[in-house]
């Protein structure tokens, strides 16, 4: 913790050891699960996860040692006496929060949880392909069944999922965000009715199987232009893409390559960048500290987004990459123009699968998620009622019903890896913000559209970097907002967004070059 | 720590799951360690080193906690009650090496010595390419130094180095040491002159150009029909090929390719593949446990020799790989006899630099380096004596001389990146040691010469790991030589085969199968 003022309290110091120590150990922890996803030999798994347990139990400890606890209440005077936004009143600040979380949740507790999230993670990779909803249904009973007893740790507040949606999006609560999604599917629902009811673009072009190579030659390069740095990351292969820093010099993406459908593996490397220029672009004095990290999921999803959707698939981005990537693949694209590509990977089409949902219906999958698990936490839903609550939401929201279980309500992951609680409204607040976020970033820069056009995107990233990347943890969600935009979280962008979006693409049938 | 009985007082349990965690730390600093020579980004380094650094720190607390010395006191009758080679009497016996060790050197002394090793290999990668001994010599004078403050943080020995030839080869001290150097010296002389007045073979074919991606395709294959089991293992390439272990599950291997010559990978790959069939080869029941390791350097380092050299340079190895080889490499080996080749990779040839060094060659370089370490250590040679010694001594061993000091006395990494003592002679007594096994493996299983010019290596590999491999670090390395073979650490298998290959390949011309 870099701190300039001389008459900082010894407490400060020791403070920043300590929690230096623990984020070495989940630094470190990163790396093991990192490797895990990457590189682990077939047989490694049972080793690693004694070798995480461990690491986990010991940052554990170190964190919830009374001295820290002892600290924070020596410091509280001092972190006051400075201006808000001080490190050390933000690190203070930051790690009185995580600190009484954690020691509110009695180890024997976490065990036992994490022990069972294990167990469901294993039943649910069998049940799924069974479509066996009935086989597990009493497993997510009893993880709805904990995450209450986890909820119960803390103070009691106005919904029970609430310490699970601040513990995403540290300052948000279930209230607020029910409000921002009242308010956005209020404007989204009809603007997804005008859009599916048009005649859809031929995305055939996308599927007409393009080599692994050439993809990951072309992905890399996308991503070193965009502003990903290469020297202070890598990109590797994973079945499920992700991002993760072991500091702000070594942030590591993932992808992976679908031969069959170009989308899979373009897409996935935009967005793991803008995850990873996110980490790369934290302040340095943040470093190796509690604040060395994005400000909550919600906020990192929407720099993934920002790189994926609103640069991504913009108009300008493939005035740039289009000709790039044609040349890269001649045989699949020669025949197809600028236009036809654009439209193809803008393609909205209500379907079944979330992480297979295009820009505009994907929101409705994650509200009716956030809706089900409220409902499943505060008991207004029984677990065996879920299948049924989901065709039924699906039938309302998007026209279709899922044929089973399978590619319904046993789709995702969350719910039976992780507690109930918390999992999905990031998503959402991702993209929202992601709007906002470049609506004030051209307000301030207007050439950043004609700046994507020529693939240029320093403007756009040195934007963010120091207007969001930089603060880190320092802030609650609704203070970094404030601090990057000038305004409280707002939907209005990204409904003007989407509208300007698809209605250019699906409306007027126009080309009209968009921002 | 497995133990059956049922009287095993509850302090072993305690024991056990206190060097659970500390093995755990360790295992999670090598998967950080691999990670830093494999795929770390360029500028990775700085926050890597602070990771290591927490690891090093909290591994080290854990293991010299108080808590520890007391279980290993009130644990001592009942290890001593059980045989010798129960588990929990080794544990107990080795945990109390290694806690001595831990515990006698203070944290503060082993902080400044590793701080210095590490400015130290900052001044030995600028001093090497320059050329400028004189100015890295203050620096090797201190190491020098601080090697002696800690040798004398131990019991007074013999020699100085005492403590630093136990801590590589346990048991061993520099007296056993310089015997069998010595024996082994006045046998190699004679040989080495003897072959080397012979005209060499042509090994010009094995510098042809030979692209990568086929050699490694060529090296995985090998590694895989040699044993090494890549479903408990991977093979990534590192500029210096090492092995590491963090179970028995999981023990990956490096190695370098060079294109223009076929011996860097061909042999790293069957060397490293030789140290990992080791680790993979340690009982189920130590893995995760103190003694779920080698038994010493110079023991490691014979399971390496004797994949590279006495299988991997044999004839009948390449009766067996050599047509595999050539149909790999048809433009480069289509000319090329079998006789040609296996004369090309046993070329013995005086040279300057260890690490390239011909298999007959190899023990001289190595026995300089551990008389000079005495000397520097005892006092009976100055640092600044030592380019002058160096080539004194090349020119009377090998009859050649370093041009200069990059090629001469600053050519290995060792001296510069840590103590001076302890740190060369395990490969020669790896190379003895080879000899030693693989004599008594063939007495037991004939058929062994036979199997491997067929490429069957199953028969060696299970004689290695049932006789060597599962004793993990249970014993000291006389103990553990003498379990495996029936006889104590002798250099006359290993004589015996070097005169018996190199007299055959130098001395009458004729192309004898060799064993």
């Amino acid at each position: 913790m870099p701190d300039a003022r001389h008459d900082a309290p010894p407490e400060l110091d020791e403070l920043t050891r300590r929690l230096a120590t623990v984020h070495d150990l989940r630094a470190a922890s990163a790396v093991l699960g990192w490797d895990q996803m990457t590189y682990l030999p077939p047989k490694g798994g049972a080793a690693r996860g004694r070798h995480l347990a461990t690491l986990s139990r010991l940052a554990h400890e170190q964190f919830t040692d009374d001295r820290v606890g002892a600290l924070l209440d020596a410091l509280r005077p001092y972190a006051s006496s400075l201006p808000a936004d001080h490190p050390a009143t933000a690190l203070v600040r930051v790690a009185r929060h995580d600190w009484e979380k954690a020691v509110r949740v009695p180890g024997a507790f976490m065990a036992a949880f994490t022990e069972h999230c294990s167990a469901s993670y294993q039943a649910w990779a069998t049940a799924r392909p069974a479509n066996d909803f009935a086989g597990i249904a009493p497993v997510l009973e009893r993880t709805v069944e904990m995450s209450r007893e986890y909820a119960a740790f803390f103070p009691a507040t106005a919904h029970v999922a609430d310490a699970f949606v601040d513990e995403a999006e540290p300052g948000l609560d279930v209230a607020a965000v029910q409000a921002l999604f009242a308010s956005l599917r209020a404007r989204l629902v009809p603007l997804v009715r005008e859009v599916v009811a048009r005649p859809r673009p031929d995305d055939s072009c996308l599927t007409r199987g393009y080599p692994e190579d050439a993809q990951w030659r072309f992905g890399e390069m996308v991503a070193r232009r965009l502003g990903y740095d290469f020297d202070r990351g890598r990109q590797d292969r994973a079945p499920h893409p992700f991002t993760t820093s072991f500091s702000r010099d070594d942030v590591r993406i993932t992808t992976r390559l679908s031969h069959d459908d170009l989308r899979f593996g373009l897409f996935a490397t935009m967005h793991e960048a803008g995850h990873g220029m996110y980490e790369q672009g934290i302040a340095p004095g943040l470093d190796g500290t509690l604040l060395g990290s994005g400000a909550s999921s919600g906020i990192h999803e929407s720099q993934s987004r920002l790189w994926e959707n609103v640069v991504g698939r913009s108009r300008g981005f493939w005035e740039w990459g289009y000709p790039l990537l044609r040349a890269e693949f001649p045989d699949q694209l020669g025949d197809v123009t600028l236009d036809t590509f654009h439209r193809a990977v803008n393609r909205v089409e209500p379907s079944l699968i979330r992480v297979e949902a295009d820009e505009l219906t994907y929101n409705l999958h994650i509200m009716m998620r956030f809706d089900f698990e409220l409902a499943l936490l505060d008991g207004s839903m029984r677990v065996a009622d879920l299948p049924e609550a989901w065709r039924a939401r699906f039938i309302s929201d998007l026209g279709i019903a899922p044929p089973d279980d399978r590619d319904g309500c046993l789709q995702d992951v969350h719910w039976f890896a992780g507690p109930v609680g918390g999992a999905f409204q990031g998503y959402t607040i991702g993209n929202v913000f992601a709007a906002q976020a470049y609506d004030r970033a051209i307000r301030d820069l207007p050439s950043i559209p004609s700046d994507v056009a020529q693939g240029e995107f320093a403007p756009l990233l040195g934007w963010m970097h120091a207007n969001l990347h930089a603060l880190g943890r320092m802030f609650d969600v609704n203070e970094t907002v404030v601090r990057a935009t000038g305004a409280p979280l707002s939907i209005e962008p990204y409904v003007a967004y989407l509208e300007r979006k698809f209605r250019g693409l699906y409306g007027s049938g126009s080309d009209t070059p968009l921002p």
